[in-house]
């Protein structure tokens, strides 16, 4: 599914001086905290918060993370990152990424993370009806 | 000198997931970074850019950082830094910091960083005017 | 080709502090920052440094990365990456990592990373013949 | 009081690429994890672990954190953190650090860290006689 066909929430920021390695560039690490920093996004957005999720005892850990990285970001450079909701399963999800410079039109990185639901105990659990709606 | 006598800039975002431990906390470094997003953000409201001083040849190199912890902050929470000059010499800078959650007035940490400005050769080097300007 | 056949990389160490998260496990993107520490000792453990690789003016830019996450290490644990070279062309790289507590056998992440190789430039350049037969 | 007086844990390893930044340095920010990593190698160097003081009911958080950076550690560079117990109260305690290179004894940072005791509930807590004779 492409993310046109859906909500796509958007997160833009600048670029920490931490976030780059001495190849000048960020660091290809950081993109991950990227997306998840979309993913927390994208969550607001939806009138909802993780942290709330949290609070109601259900997590979503992360299962599986892929990044393919298109061009470097640099220091200060004002990055989007784009989330949008690839696929919800009962017990699963997989969130989609692609970051850009909206000025330029520069796509640094695009990716896909999956997610499985907990509960407190660290057993896998079915999304919560009220947190897969909201989501969605 | 007190920040309500001079320019202070503030740039406010969420708590990354990433910054947190399992203390369920922000970790006591990530401020750090966030010292250093509140002096990008204090460049960038005065006109000026790091980015472009680097490219110029002068670099600020930090040479002290202290931080005291009041309170800790959590995933999510919206968070503010205030960044202020709190001396210019003519090699060297000093600026302090305030974060803290502008809905509850909780400060969470005060602290400082010095900078020695460095030339490409990585010489002390006066800061040049232009910047010393720019800055103040 | 699995990793039995070939020379693979150990390296351990403990879990840090600020590599965990609120979950009160290590944060995903830490593996990633793990899977190049494993791929250092890699070029470490074959007589070679990858800073030396930069300094004759040869960089492997990520290109892509993927991780699967098994179970969640914590901190303190003393944890193993086990690195090896998946695939050489002769412009491209494929490095294949399993993290894991050797005590107990526990395997935490499975991933791969791909690198291209850039001049100073930053053009797409062949691996030179003596970094691919020190890697190799 | 100097070092040298007293129990010294030394702990050794290499800088990571995602530690450094585009200064092409160590980040700032990355020895005050380093920091962390001196202190854990204390403690488990002492025949404890700090994850042990945390699952019996008590946590150190950090109340204050000063460092003083006198030259730059690079990628790959072999560095060694040398921690000491500088002050123990019934509620509080300092580390001091520094950070070199043995093989040329340049002196990175040097550095401390206040913590106070804590009980699960957050509150103040006397730091139990068990956990203050084993660190001391």
């Amino acid at each position: 599914m492409s993310p046109t066909e859906q909500f796509v929430a958007k997160t833009s920021f600048n670029v920490r001086y931490a976030e780059t390695d001495a190849m000048g560039i960020v660091h290809h690490a950081s993109y991950i905290v990227y997306f998840e920093e979309g993913r927390s996004s994208y969550i607001r957005q939806r009138g909802s918060s993780y942290a709330d999720m949290e609070r109601s005892g259900y997590y979503l850990a992360v299962s599986e993370v892929q990044a393919t990285y298109l061009k470097p970001a640099k220091y200060d450079q004002h990055i989007t990152v784009c989330t949008w909701l690839e696929q919800v399963r009962s017990r699963t999800l997989t969130f989609g990424y692609e970051i850009l410079d909206e000025a330029t039109n520069d796509i640094f990185v695009r990716g896909i993370s999956k997610h499985i639901c907990l509960d407190r105990e660290g057993n896998i659990a079915k999304i919560p009806t009220k947190w897969r709606t909201q989501l969605d």
